[in-house]
Parts: structure tokens; C-alpha cells; sequence
């Protein structure tokens, strides 16, 4: 019983990988996304299309999935969950070690511009991906509320903007700019100090 | 003479406004720009192709000329020079209409959509439009400096991004969030105070 139920577990997980892996090095090879058919990649991947869409519904759930199969090598950080400050700069570190992998990986790129030009996959990858990192993010901005460390006036989507939103701009937007160490705390410190003269 | 020197400028005038003109017809239709070719624009547009190369070296300074033109209606904000703080609320309401008019123009979206597809265009752009208003807003920052309204220990490229950044998150990256008016002031006024309470 056991070795039968065993039994097809790998084999779907293997099937995952080898569509994910297909995809990946069709990318590699400068396929588009658009060139890209569910068809094709089954045929490339050496499986029935069934096979595929049974796993995904489409093209765009597949992406995902070897968006994140990319992102996974980048670990999420914990936070520890002591200092305010030290947890934000730790998300915001994530944030530069992610723009320094893409930076380095032809296919991170590719895969990332080629879902940015796709508005409804872009705003999947936001609604899943990202939106969790931005959940993480708020959590640790509540605690800073409730233990006095952050202000309790404002908003916390514009507070977490306020810390992100500089270290977005040069990872995402400027990707040529540096991302010299020391960048989260730079920022997370300026942000909870202010730029004005005290 | 007048009228023979004069003769030519509106014609060529009339021929780039023509060129331009085709461009957005041709986007506003639904093609991408990988299917536009300069051939295609100068038949398109009625002129001949030596004429379309003799103003534009190529098809990534034209579609640069096309958002310039888009953006023409948009304009760039003066800074008054009185408070500091006025004037960089003053550079993110831009940013903020900016966004909005994007969001309202399915032009303008699909022409900042494919530039952003093309690493090398997305370059140009950020050297020649967008650093023209960083310009503006490092000028801002100095004169905050001098005047003691602006720390002056940090760097002023960081500086520019915590006021910038966490408009951008939400008009660039989030292009479905909300842009309220007052979020200017908000930001502005929150890295000029900090988020921790005093």
C-alpha cells in the first residue's frame, strides 16, 4: 500500500521539475514568452499536454512557478523578531541580494522582464510572490507600532513603501545603479531618522 | 530668402510630428513594437525611409521621441524655490500624475510597457528623460542642504530615492493601487520627520 501510493509521488514531482526545467532552458536558448506554447513546452519536455495543463491551467501559472523556482535559491528571511530596525533591514537586504542575483542571472532576467511586460502576470507575481514578502513586511511594522519603535500615525502600506519603495527603485527600475553592502541599513536608518535637521 | 529658409522647417516639422503620429496610430492598433520596423513606419506614415533615418538613427530614438511626445502634455513641475519641502511635493504630485495619466491612456501604458521590455530602451529613457528630472530633485536637495532644511551627511543620490522610491513603488510597480491626492504630502512630509516617534 504504502509503495503504491509512494509510487507516483515522484514521478508527478519529477514531471514538475522536467516541464520547469524545459521552460527554463527554452528561455536560455532566447525563446520569448510568446513563441512559448503549452504545446511546445510538453513536446520539449517529453510529455503529454494533459500532463501539463492537469499541473497548471495555463501558460501563466507555469511562469510562476518557474519564477519561483528561481526565487527559491534566494532564502526568504525570518524575522528574529527582537529590534524593529535590525528585522527591516534584514527584508530590505533580501531585497538587494535579489536585485544582485538578477543582475547576474541571464535567465532571472528574462524571465522577470518577459512577466513585467505581461501586465495580468505581473500583477499575479505581486499578488502571490511579492504580495507575501509585503505581509512579512507589515507584521514587523504592526510590532514596531506596538512596542513604540515606529510612529502610530501613519499607514503602514505607505510606511513599508517608505523603506521599500528607495531599495525597489534602484534594484527594479535603475537595474545598472550599484547595490553596495550597507544599502538596507543606509536606508532603513535614514527612513526611521528622518532627513531633516534635528 | 526668409521665405525660402523658412519654407523647408515646417515641412520637416510637420514630416516628425507625421512619423510620430504613425507610431502611436500604428500602437493604439495593437502592434508590438518587435513588429515595427522603420520600412513599415515611413510607408505608413507616407514618407520615405532616408527620411525617417535622417531624423532618428533608429527605431529605439524614435519610440523615445513618441513617450517624449506623450509626456509633452504632462508638465514638468518648476520648483518654486521658497520652502524645500514644497518644492519636493511639488516633484512627487508630478510623479503622481504622471502615474494616473498612464493609467488613464492605453497608449502610454503600452508605449512605457515595450520600452520597458527592452532593457537598452528602458536605459535611454532613464538617462534622458527621467535622470533630466532627478536633476531637478538632487537641485532641490542641495539647496535644502545649504539652506539647513535637508541633513547633509547623507548621500544625495540616497536622499533622492526615499522621497522618489515609494511614490514609484506604487505608480510604476503596483500600477493598481490607489493614488490619492495628498499622497505627496504624505510621503514628503514622513522622510523629512521619520517614522520613529520622537
Amino acid at each position: 500500500m504504502t509503495t503504491a501510493v509512494r509510487r507516483g509521488r515522484p514521478r508527478n514531482a519529477a514531471v514538475d521539475v522536467a516541464v520547469v526545467e524545459t521552460v527554463l532552458r527554452l528561455l536560455e536558448e532566447g525563446a520569448g514568452v510568446g513563441e512559448l506554447s503549452m504545446e511546445r513546452i510538453a513536446r520539449e519536455a517529453g510529455v503529454g499536454k494533459a500532463t501539463v495543463y492537469r499541473r497548471w491551467p495555463g501558460k501563466e501559472a507555469l511562469l510562476l512557478d518557474v519564477l519561483r523556482s528561481l526565487e527559491a535559491d534566494l532564502q526568504t528571511p525570518e524575522p528574529v523578531g527582537e529590534s524593529v530596525r535590525d528585522d527591516l533591514v534584514l527584508m530590505l537586504e533580501f531585497l538587494r541580494r535579489r536585485g544582485l542575483a538578477k543582475r547576474s542571472s541571464a535567465v532571472l532576467r528574462a524571465v522577470i522582464t518577459e512577466i513585467r511586460s505581461h501586465p495580468r502576470l505581473w500583477r499575479a507575481y505581486q499578488d502571490t510572490v511579492v504580495q507575501a514578502r509585503r505581509e512579512a513586511v507589515y507584521e514587523v511594522l504592526r510590532r514596531g507600532m506596538a512596542t513604540g519603535e515606529i510612529r502610530a500615525d501613519l499607514d503602514p502600506e505607505l510606511l513599508a513603501d517608505l523603506f521599500v519603495g528607495p531599495m525597489l527603485a534602484r534594484a527594479v527600475l535603475r537595474e545598472w545603479q550599484e547595490l553596495p553592502g550597507g544599502l538596507a541599513e543606509r536606508i532603513v536608518d535614514a527612513v526611521l531618522d528622518g532627513v531633516r535637521p534635528h
